[in-house]
């Protein structure tokens, strides 16, 4: 197929042309947006609050796309910070998502999805592809990539593969996650033929590594990414080791705890040195400006664009 | 708190008052609406086909919700079905929620949602619980329960049941799905200390188990209930054994194959007989009519509440 790989050469060359591994992860709160903002969003739709908590999100996120657009390859809207406010938080997703396209970003959608297969086709659709509406072709919510959960195996992935590989699209399967308890059957000792010697996390990693063989792009990287916390890095060694064509989508840098230092043994080096890896920072750049000494809440995209400029210069060692 | 066990305890009572233990899947096909739904759906949008899609799904819903709430305790929309149509389509989801619980029935959103904490929390917040917006207390998604993901480990489910115990709702987490590669990973031997003796699988029901614990009903069951499909009928009778005091949601019966015979051992016996799991169908009710010698697309309710009550007769075994 024409589109094969085509999300991973997308997103390989907006990181060597803007020399940034950064991804911004656009997690609104709504409590964190300044006045200026959400009155006028409740000016707008004075007797419905979803839809002027919508409309202050998708405002904030604008202004925060248009001061990073030129800083980074990609951005990651987490939709659960779009679901709690209903259908029209999941409009704001569906603009944002827009946005971020019209300004040259690629996006992520995380919204770690899965299910059975004609379930999984649904939800690729939805986020990937195209739906036939009375005999249109629409999309729902027009993402370049998804997070996907791989607890159901492969045929819960199949249907989002068939759709990247048709529509240039790409995706990231949990392997080992950021949080605290991700051990509690990631880390688990499984074996076949009764030989327990590899973490669960590390099968998951090698199944993902083969789901994306197919999705090679022409700059050595499958569009089946691998989502890899940046709090676990010697899980993260092991993980780069056994997936050398697989791109990590790294949470957990920042706020959660995670280092410059902790992030290195995501990436390649050598010929590749910055290649193979997305460190994500979503509350950091977004809310900026609340550890800032100097700016306030209405400075918050100078704020986050400051944030990013510092992160791109932290992580530049990446590339050798 | 004032509300531990009552989703459990309101499935329990909603199962033996009807003497019913089928759950009907509301997954909508917009290509098997009939006209005289989406010709008055699309009257109503002339140019807008996600609003005009959202409108005929929510419509046949709606009579499908009609024919079959004095049959059933329980009904679950599949939200990947909704989310193909956008935020429109979300709408429906909110909508139909609502309108089954106008009707006296319980829902499952069938979302399949997880995440690391504070996102697990908003998904509980959007599902389950309350959203403050400008000081506002709103419900994006009112369901009385919903489907999760384990992969993530105690940190993502704690959300969860922290909101269920508050607002006496529940969840169902993902142990043994029905698909057919689910054992890629679900039945992987695992060990602790080495010793590779059970399947993830059983691990994962373990720990589904424990979580409950502290949010049991009067009815003896817990609010943490279990996904067991009823294409495994050997792995559910193994965590019958394991589990019971959880409550099994059960998919995969008709048209994945499933038979009553299948779905047996999801049921506890003596005392508790008919108690302890809930079987889904979704295919087969909402889309009877495909089946009927008799009835056309336009009679699809009808036919759904003709499923319905075979089903129900099929099933009145497992109460002994």
């Amino acid at each position: 197929m024409a589109n094969v790989g085509q999300f991973s050469d997308n997103l390989v060359r907006a990181i060597r042309a803007k020399q940034s591994v950064v991804c911004v992860g656009l997690d609104p709160r709504l409590d964190k947006i300044p006045e200026s903002i959400t009155n006028a969003a409740r000016a707008l739709f004075p007797s419905d609050n979803f839809a002027a908590a919508a409309r202050a999100i998708y405002e904030y996120n604008i202004q925060i796309i248009d001061a990073v657009a030129d800083l980074v390859p990609v951005v990651k809207p987490q939709i659960a910070f779009y679901e709690i406010y209903g259908a029209h938080g999941l409009q704001a997703f569906a603009d944002t998502l827009k946005y971020a396209k019209s300004k040259g970003l690629l996006t992520i959608a995380d919204a770690k999805r899965n299910d059975i297969g004609s379930t999984a086709e649904a939800y690729a659709q939805a986020f990937l592809g195209t739906t036939t509406v009375f005999g249109e072709q629409m999309r729902a919510f027009d993402a370049d990539s998804i997070t996907v959960t791989p607890y159901l195996g492969w045929d819960g992935i199949k249907p989002f593969l068939d759709v990247c590989m048709k529509e240039g699209k790409g995706m990231f399967v949990l392997v080992k996650t950021s949080n605290k308890s991700s051990g509690d059957f990631q880390d688990l000792a499984v074996g076949v033929g009764g030989d327990a010697v590899h973490p669960l996390y590390e099968t998951v990693g090698h199944f993902t590594e083969s789901w994306g063989a197919d999705d090679l792009g022409e700059e050595g990287f499958s569009s089946v990414g691998a989502v890899v916390g940046a709090t676990y890095p010697e899980q993260a060694k092991k993980l780069r080791a056994l997936m050398p064509e697989t791109i990590f989508l790294v949470p957990g840098f920042g706020a959660q705890g995670g280092t410059v230092a902790d992030v290195l043994p995501c990436f390649l080096t050598g010929e590749k040195a910055g290649m193979g890896a997305i460190i994500n920072s979503s509350r950091d750049v977004m809310f900026a400006y609340e550890k800032s000494d100097t700016l306030t809440a209405d400075q918050f995209a100078e704020a986050a664009r400051a944030k990013v400029i510092e992160m791109n210069e932290q992580l530049k060692v990446v590339f050798g």
